[in-house]
């Protein structure tokens, strides 16, 4: 069987199609998450066997359906090609909002106020017909494309069915998954109802392996593998690293040096608290500027010394949750401004723009920087802030992180919850001793900077392998 | 040393005092929760022993305060006396609204929005300190007043800290803590800041022995100890059941048989479904309307012939979030009527009267009783209404509830979150066989009658005892 050898498969890809303006099809790189270091990864790989790779994605776009679903398209990339999955988007807002992002994001990040969610209704269960029909349209791609023997690596909880649906048509392929975010305890998983509750564990199975980013998340998911009685596939741990070859790059370039001269400027010889995520419940945003208040109120010698850049850029604004926690965080930042502002002084300043040169002329100059998601796969930022940073910043680093695991020692851990305790530890972070400070950051430093996503790649091509011969279940096909 | 051999301690005490009109003190009896009941049990066991038992708790009302606190006084029967604790206001808010209620409560439940709460910030960390100074009042008050190697009961989660000062004031003493909540899973507990987790542990690890409802919390309790680094003390198992004696008694009364006949005319013949809770976020109100809702919309047969009669009487009003959540259960109940209301038939009667021979009518009436919440201790309902049921009714009953341990094979099971399964399984009681409703019924009422709280409390004097010599930990007194 012809095909590709390598196939890599996300619900988001790495590009976009737009027609553009001459008739000509245009590749919009996607802004940020890992593709991008992936995309660079899979060219490095490619060009050593020789072979070109196929990224399966869903369809986003008009163009996307038009030219690349159905085929296989070239990206501009020599190495890599691209085929996009098309559903109705009745299917794909039921498999995208209702189950993956609305149920099961929440699920892994312990985000329910259970007195009121979840609710498996009526709505829901039929959702829940539509995230197999979405599964199974990526899994019938894939079969179609694969090479005899291919790899085929997974990413994230909106695809995790295929693992079931890709064992029974193709048990000759090596796969993978691998979920970047945390993985639920088997309390939690215990919320679903019973049938898609066994779906989904028996449909993990049917990978050949299960990777995560720590220890806690993997064993959380073999936990949840024995509390529905389901055999768990091999599973591994192999955390992300930053892309220091693509940090670098952008700090060199114009745009970011602009930046960073634009935010000296501003900034007035004042100390810089940075922290960069999506507008996303699970990043603790309020907690980190009721954190920053505290600290103005016990520690005098910082008002009007001290700035927190926050850059939040919005996320998920189709969900209802996410509008209300954005206009939580705005007001909550307007009290904390209204409180401690002097003329010439903005204590917290918000930038919505998300564009990566401005993200890392951030973490090139910041003095402190501050990540405390109250539940975190790994946190990107948290490794990519001290492979660029210029100033040995000091990291206050939520140890509900999975990057804690790896930084233990050299970052000032906090508990997420603890606004008090969060507050007292940018505090012994703003009057660390410049030795011990500079020892931190060069060992910060040099961590983050160990591994890069080309190793991340090859680390899932070793251990992807073929699903056992389990009992996959026979799931109805639902209509929709 | 003189004193009481017997001390019974909880937060809410079996009477309240009351200046009468007449200048008289007068004893208010506490309506609900497990106080009537010890407190018959402890009748019959001080009747037994010949002396008198002692009950501490709370100054509630100002003749509490005035007559009670700092001396034991006569309740009016025989067997039994009362003293209270008197706290500031400022304590007491901090201890039961902030520390107690607001988060201990949500904590064991697994109640709380993580995205936004718990919020552990200077506020609580200083409430922390009231709650310290609450329980240290108990422990004076029973150090005080328990005779040389007296057995000491203390009740629940707002007096955790007891076991610890006790062991340090008083390691004569044979003490039992019982917890009538869930316990908290280790992942939840390490929300909590540093030292006020380690304090909780330790303080508990200082009684003799903890109990719980079910197995379930005994194991979250021991891999708490163990998260922590704590030695756990004894552990015991010891569920309450329903008081047969008090029920039967109830449902004698005048003003029982009135509520059931004037029940009765009101039906005319329908089916009758009851739930009877407080107005509390752990049981789930909403989603057993939105469960009703689905049943009337997929058995068009029910419609006008079920009516859903909800006993649900107001609680903890103090706390924002239980308010919130009442308007949003009478928004539900109303679209729920809007939608399958009639002339002469309302589907869902909310009934807020809290009066305990209003619930036993509809305890001895229903057809079928749903138990629905997403945690809880053991729910005691769902053994009183077994116990006095007189027309073979269902127990719909979450699986999530202490209760479902001992009735999950003649009950029918449910999980609380899932609204559609919850509809289903409703159906499934309905269209029961009479054969099937009558041997169901009659386990149940086996199980339910087959342990009162004399029983319990046997139980509680037998393993109370002296706790192990560990390290208590030295706690700073705070100023509050």
């Amino acid at each position: 069987m012809t095909g590709f050898s390598l196939v890599v498969v996300s619900n988001r890809g790495p590009f976009t199609l737009v027609d553009g303006p001459d008739g000509r099809v245009e590749f919009r790189p996607a802004a940020g998450g890992v593709a991008p270091s992936l995309t660079a990864a899979l060219g490095e790989e490619s060009a050593t066997s020789g072979s070109a790779a196929l990224w399966v994605a869903a369809a986003m776009t008009e163009a996307d359906r038009v030219h690349a679903s159905g085929v296989a398209v070239a990206t501009g990339q020599d190495s890599l090609k691209l085929r996009m999955v098309s559903v109705t988007t009745e299917i794909g807002r039921a498999a995208i909002d209702v189950i993956a992002n609305g149920t099961l994001w929440f699920l892994h990040h312990g985000l329910f106020d259970h007195a009121r969610r979840p609710r498996f209704d009526r709505v829901w269960h039929e959702a829940w017909g539509g995230y197999r029909l979405f599964n199974e349209a990526f899994a019938d791609t894939i079969a179609e494309e694969a090479a005899t023997g291919a790899t085929v690596v997974v990413n994230d909880y909106h695809l995790a069915l295929v693992g079931g649906y890709l064992a029974k048509r193709r048990p000759d392929l090596k796969t993978a998954f691998f979920s970047h975010t945390p993985f639920c305890s088997a309390d939690d998983l215990a919320m679903m109802p019973d049938g898609p509750r066994l779906e989904l564990m028996e449909s993990m199975s049917g990978f050949g392996a299960c990777g995560f980013h720590t220890l806690r998340w993997r064993d959380a998911f073999v936990r949840c593998t024995s509390a529905v009685g389901v055999e768990a596939p091999a599973t591994f741990v192999a955390p992300l690293g930053a892309d220091p070859a693509r940090l670098d790059e952008v700090a060199g370039t114009a745009a970011c040096r602009s930046r960073l001269a634009r935010l000296e400027e501003e900034l007035d010889g004042r100390t810089l608290l940075v922290r960069s995520d999506r507008v996303e419940l699970s990043k603790n945003l309020i907690r980190g500027f009721l954190a920053f208040d505290e600290l103005l109120e016990s520690s005098a010698q910082w008002r009007g010394r001290l700035v927190f850049l926050a850059r939040v850029y919005s996320s998920r604004e189709s969900l209802p949750e996410y509008l209300a926690y954005r206009t939580e965080v705005q007001h909550v930042v307007a009290r904390v401004n209204q409180r401690w502002g002097a003329p010439g002084y903005t204590p917290v300043v918000l930038d919505l723009e998300d564009d990566f040169a401005g993200t890392v002329a951030a973490l090139r100059r910041y003095d402190m920087l501050l990540v405390n998601p109250v539940r975190d796969g790994l946190n990107l930022v948290a490794m990519e802030g001290p492979a660029v940073n210029e100033r040995d910043g000091v990291v206050v680093l939520s140890r509900e992180a999975g990057a804690h695991d790896e930084l233990a020692d050299v970052a000032i851990g906090i508990n997420p919850f603890d606004v008090t305790g969060t507050a007292a530890a940018m505090a012994r972070g703003l009057s660390m001793s410049r030795a011990e400070r500079e020892d931190r950051a060069a060992e910060l430093r040099r961590r983050a900077r160990s591994r890069t996503p080309a190793d991340w790649l090859a680390e899932l091509r070793r251990v992807a392998k073929v699903p056992a011969d389990g009992d996959m279940g026979t799931w109805s096909r639902p209509d929709l």
